[in-house]
């Protein structure tokens, strides 16, 4: 079995010294004119693939001192058709090569057999992400071909438990015997990380908790003690660096904070020439904002090994 | 605004007096060996979506005179990487040429900004599916973009309500004010669908309502009397066409029936020269079980204008 991707992950987190994941989410509207004057091949979503590829390479470059992974959202490469995947792979190899790890946001979450095919195309594939995104609304039986594919692979999930975004309460939050749904996942989540914990102290199955409901975070952290939290929606959704202390252990791990456009579109307009710096000082501004509050004394929990 | 989707499936449920809907989940294993010996391009991945578009395009023949859709999961294409891609966009192609409504199987959700990517991909792009099926885990902010492309191109949704897989009740049958979560994830897909009513009497957006859970079935045709269901888990998951009796109204409509695994690899051995007949016959086979249950009598519910 190749090591394990929580343990991958930790190591990433301490070399860099940054939990700071950047989320690749190429919006074309938004992309710096200059990326976007590339030769034109006659296929509008082919030009814009290839404009997607030249923005990820400088932001890849800019953003890999400071980062410990990206996270390409798959959404937005899909959206320019099949060129759009082939950059995705380009995107991965990338960030592979820059010596990062790559986490594909691609929420995938379907019947046993539709799941097992998700894991070759996600995880088991020449070119894969270390880690996925899962949706855990099918439960455990959606989720089995994944851990196989994390067993083999040493690759990680990151089931949704609580999202970001404003409507997330509608269902995650329902109230099932006093406790919401999104306490219910978690126990699942644990469930299913028990037979991938690492060295470090935490499995190779962790959670997205968004950075947007603190109260959540604090409480899911006490929950799950031994699982890594990818937590989106700070920046241009609305939270704070300071939102997600709670999610730290004594040794500032046990999670990674994602922001896509706050980092992304640092520059602003698009015709700007000047678009490299911002994106890069962006990313060094997050992790020294997250550097303060892993540093800012004893967390909720401890669980090192 | 184009023509609903609600109605453009009333109108094909009508036409080929059959509500079934073919999955096409091509699963290299299982795939008739003649289609496998195509010339090789040297690139395995490539190779294989060349057999499964070859294969589609004889399943699209055999099944067409008695299906009103078809259903590509998009996870078995996904799983060839960049031509998988390909083969997936010539799967709808080839299946509209047929006359056949397709339903792409992506089961995306995520937050607003990315659903609106994949509305992008999905719905909106040049080659595009007339519905696809969304998870609702995420709440109504996720939904929100791919109801303005049904707006604006008259396709159509299926959210996931209660799934036919075994683990579905972890957390879908999770038991909230006396009610299960599914029953509240109706509520919101009533609430999605209404103002993308048709004159059939349904609205675009429908519910994915497994057959391997009849009980349910029945209780959430009272509860959404004018969504279209969509409903997997008849045949190699355990299903039966009688099972699915309470989803239809008295005219026949109200619910679509999807089979997969069990026309697709009616065949059985993979070497078999004769493939092609045991497809049409499984296709035609539901589709006249499926006419005994719809002309079984008064249905529990009638919602016809």
């Amino acid at each position: 079995m190749a090591d394990l991707f929580a343990d991958r992950l930790a190591e990433a987190v301490l070399t860099k010294a940054s939990p700071v994941v950047v989320g690749l989410d190429p919006d074309p509207a938004r992309l710096p004119t200059e990326v976007l004057k590339g030769p034109s091949s006659g296929d509008p979503r082919a030009d814009t693939a290839q404009a997607i590829r030249a923005f990820n390479e400088a932001v890849i470059e800019q953003i890999a001192p400071y980062a410990c992974a990206v996270k390409p959202q798959i959404a937005y490469y899909e959206a320019c058709g099949v060129p759009g995947i082939q950059a995705f792979e380009d995107t991965i190899q990338m960030a592979h090569d820059a010596g990062l790890l790559v986490i594909s946001d691609i929420k995938r979450g379907d019947i046993g057999s539709t799941a097992k095919a998700y894991a070759a195309a996600h995880l088991l594939a020449p070119v894969s992400g270390d880690a996925i995104t899962v949706n855990p609304y099918l439960g455990t039986d959606s989720i089995q071909p994944f851990l196989e594919a994390c067993h083999t692979t040493g690759s990680g999930l990151f089931a949704l438990v609580r999202t970001s975004n404003p409507s997330a309460s509608e269902i995650q939050d329902l109230c099932v015997d006093g406790k919401p749904v999104h306490d219910h996942v978690a126990e699942l989540v644990a469930r299913w990380g028990e037979g991938l914990r690492g060295s470090c102290g935490y499995s190779s199955v962790g959670a997205v908790v968004g950075a947007t409901a603190p109260a959540e975070l604090a409480k899911l952290r006490a929950l799950l003690p031994q699982t890594w939290f990818l937590i989106p929606g700070v920046g241009a959704q609305g939270g704070a660096a300071a939102d997600v202390a709670p999610a730290f252990d004594s040794q500032g791990l046990g999670a990674v904070v994602n922001s896509s456009r706050g980092i992304l579109y640092a520059f602003g307009d698009p015709s700007t020439e000047n678009w490299r710096s911002p994106i890069a000082n962006a990313a060094r501004q997050l992790r020294d904002e997250l550097a303060d509050v892993r540093n800012k004394g004893p967390s909720l929990t401890t669980n090192r090994p």
